[in-house]
């Protein structure tokens, strides 16, 4: 089955109304002036890295992708935006047939990003580029701060297993994109079952306390899930008495019980006295799942104990303290007139206030050591510094309004896991420090 | 025009998949040991507030109510189901039919709500009230949390006007919800067109630094700017020299503009030397707009400043600091047998580990001081304290399957207000604290 074929949970039969309206007055006041049409290359960046993270994990990607395709106003959002007087009917006939047509260059979903790597590159005119700046910043900011999160947790986690279960602490449609961010960023499935449709995730399941609850005794309701879901299933034992629950559950399903799940307590002193009531008990295979408030800290304090995957909730979909990136996108080149031949300026913002941008179409590239550790992320404008075009990192995404790098997202998820390993050891620490690569502007 | 008449911009054929893999395996397993039809009541609840805060809000009730009546498994996603071979075929039957038919009670929307207070209640069959667990949490922890960051900013900027411009920071849906709940908590408009279209927030915009740097010159920006949108428009004055950019902004639009925005520096510096030179060129009605980072402290610390609106981004759609709640949804008792008639007993979690609860279905009353100021939050299993019966918390919001309370978003925002009105004025202080009403277990 393509999950594609079925479509999203949620349709989405347009996203152009998620953007701020004044994308729409500017448009608006750029068509009355005759600079609407002037070509324009607009980049999405970073400033920095939230406080004390060591590298940034681009994600999100593939979901702008899908909101360019499906940016188009239908009669419904134009009688909308007509009746509220948002904009006038010159511009409401442009936006009837607006189309992207432009070009989409950008970091593949997955790489890892530093302070000024251009993430993202939209070229067209300034008209169809302005439109999709606050939809692909809400993408790529709330995406890559999930996967950032994820990235920690999937390091601190070692090679155990991760699942995704933030579904409940989060907007019910930015969990299916946390879980998305969340496999990218090295999580191995999800409890969301959106996401599993949506992105064929791959989903499981346990139990929860009112399960438990419902029969008149925790072994009726062992029994009941056994008898139901099989020996290969995860009992949740910490409902009444933990030791008691564990000799009640391989008693029930015997040594072949699939796994136990623990949500509270000492986890680290509940693990070791469970594993090691299930090994007298013969039920040396039987797995132990830990769930309750993980984070990447959590997660990494677990190391030495007898756990076999981590359920992460709440730290995962709100980024682990930082829910969002301050990605920006910024418009860094026009052309002086509205001829297509006309050539392009750089521009910036040159206020006071620390908000400057460089000017100019970025390139970049990820410059190694001499053991091909990543030691820097070299920026240029308008070419690939010479000798390092070999390690350039922006792909094209969009070609003349088509897209053109569709890709299936265990591909990301190796991406990711290998620009990740290809970054210096230091990276790979949970403490706060400064980003492991330094960005320089050659 | 009734914008529910338009839809979604993003329609919701089904919210049913919004849901954990686990709620669909208890039911099976439920259904095949007889326990599915056991009346069970649910309760959502907090166990503590985020740290510092001083009450809550209730936000996200109407879009439960929205999930509830569109919980419905078509064709597609059980035939997902099946392929993944998640759930059995009586369960695939089951589902197929499933239409919720109980009845749920719950605070008001906009209510500020305690450490357990029972937010909302669901009751009906064990099988039909599990399936909600994690849609109803999603909506009510995401959008509770964005209110409660709105109820502080609000607070916090007086009478002055408060315009939300998050959604490039937050999922481009979960900015559609946080719009809304901003607007409950006191916002007066949003920049997110989306939440215009869905919710009828009135909706505003000003300009980026874009719209200036496509032009030739910050003059050529401006007037393009006024005269396509009007000299009531905002101009942005900050791309390059502030006071330049104010001089020449009152030289096109006159004294008859209608505000300027500021989005970098010192705001409380330079708002203060915008005003006077506003002033001193006649322009004494011209609005000052700020925005840049503001959260509710930075907000209050622009009291003293001549500032007419705050647009806030980042710091509200991610609840400054506090992204979510720690709202659960718990079996808090159940019939002892699938006889409808058979009488329902209290159940509760009892293992250590801080995660208890109190069995039994709540009722909860707002007792007052003599002076007709809120003084504690009183909890009661199963009746109203006698005496409190006119200050009771609890509506019914869906009976036998039916929604039955729906109301418009503006008596919403209205009864947040009043309900933070009569709080100790120690509600208003935005430094830490401990919930200001204690929870009184009767």
């Amino acid at each position: 089955m393509n999950p594609a074929d079925l479509g999203l949970p949620v349709d989405v039969p347009s996203t152009a109304l998620f953007t701020d309206q004044y994308e729409l007055t500017m448009l608006q006041a750029a068509l009355k002036s005759g600079t609407a049409d002037r070509r324009s290359v607009f980049e999405v960046f970073t400033r920095r890295l939230p406080e004390g993270r060591r590298y940034g994990v681009v994600a999100g990607t593939g979901r702008v992708l899908d909101a360019v395709e499906n940016f188009r106003f239908d009669a419904g959002l134009l009688d909308f935006l007509k009746e509220r007087k948002i904009v006038d009917e010159p511009t409401l006939r442009w936006l009837a047939s607006y189309r992207f047509s432009g070009d989409i260059w950008g970091y593949p979903e997955g790489e890892v990003y530093f302070p000024g790597s251009p993430i993202l590159r939209v070229e067209g005119t300034f008209a169809e580029c302005v439109l999709l700046e606050t939809v692909a910043l809400s993408i790529l900011n709330h995406d890559s701060a999930i996967a950032a999160a994820a990235s920690r947790m999937s390091t601190a986690a070692g090679g155990r297993r991760l699942i995704e279960m933030g579904a409940r602490r989060t907007h019910e449609l930015a969990a299916v994109a946390s879980a998305r961010a969340a496999y990218i960023g090295g999580f191995n499935s999800t409890s969301d079952l959106a996401a599993g449709f949506r992105y064929a995730i791959p989903t499981v399941g346990t139990s929860a306390h009112a399960f438990t609850l419902l029969h008149d005794s925790e072994r009726d309701a062992f029994r009941a899930q056994v008898d139901s879901l099989g020996r290969g299933t995860t009992l949740l034992v910490d409902t009444y008495d933990v030791a008691e629950a564990v000799r009640t559950a391989v008693d029930i399903a015997g040594p072949e019980l699939g796994a136990v799940r623990i949500d509270s307590g000492d986890l680290l002193l509940v693990a070791h006295r469970v594993r090691q009531q299930l090994d007298e008990l013969g039920a040396t295979g039987t797995k132990i799942v830990v769930t309750s408030d993980l984070d990447e800290y959590a997660i990494a304090s677990l190391a030495a104990a007898p756990v076999d995957a981590y359920g992460v909730g709440t730290q995962l979909v709100t980024g682990s303290g930082h829910p969002t990136c301050s990605m920006v996108y910024k418009l860094v080149a026009r052309s002086v007139s509205a001829d297509p031949r006309a050539p392009l300026v750089p521009v910036a913002k040159k206020s006071l206030g620390g908000k400057t941008s460089i000017g100019g179409r970025k390139w970049a590239a990820r410059r190694l050591d001499a053991d091909g550790v990543a030691e820097a992320e070299v920026i240029w404008v308008d070419t690939v510094p010479p000798g390092l075009a070999d390690r350039q990192l922006l792909v094209e995404l969009v070609k003349g309004g088509e897209v053109v790098a569709r890709e299936p997202l265990d591909a990301v998820r190796e991406r990711h896991i290998a620009a990740r390993a290809g970054l210096p050891i230091s990276a790979m620490q949970l403490s706060k420090g400064e980003p492991v690569l330094p960005t320089e502007y050659v």
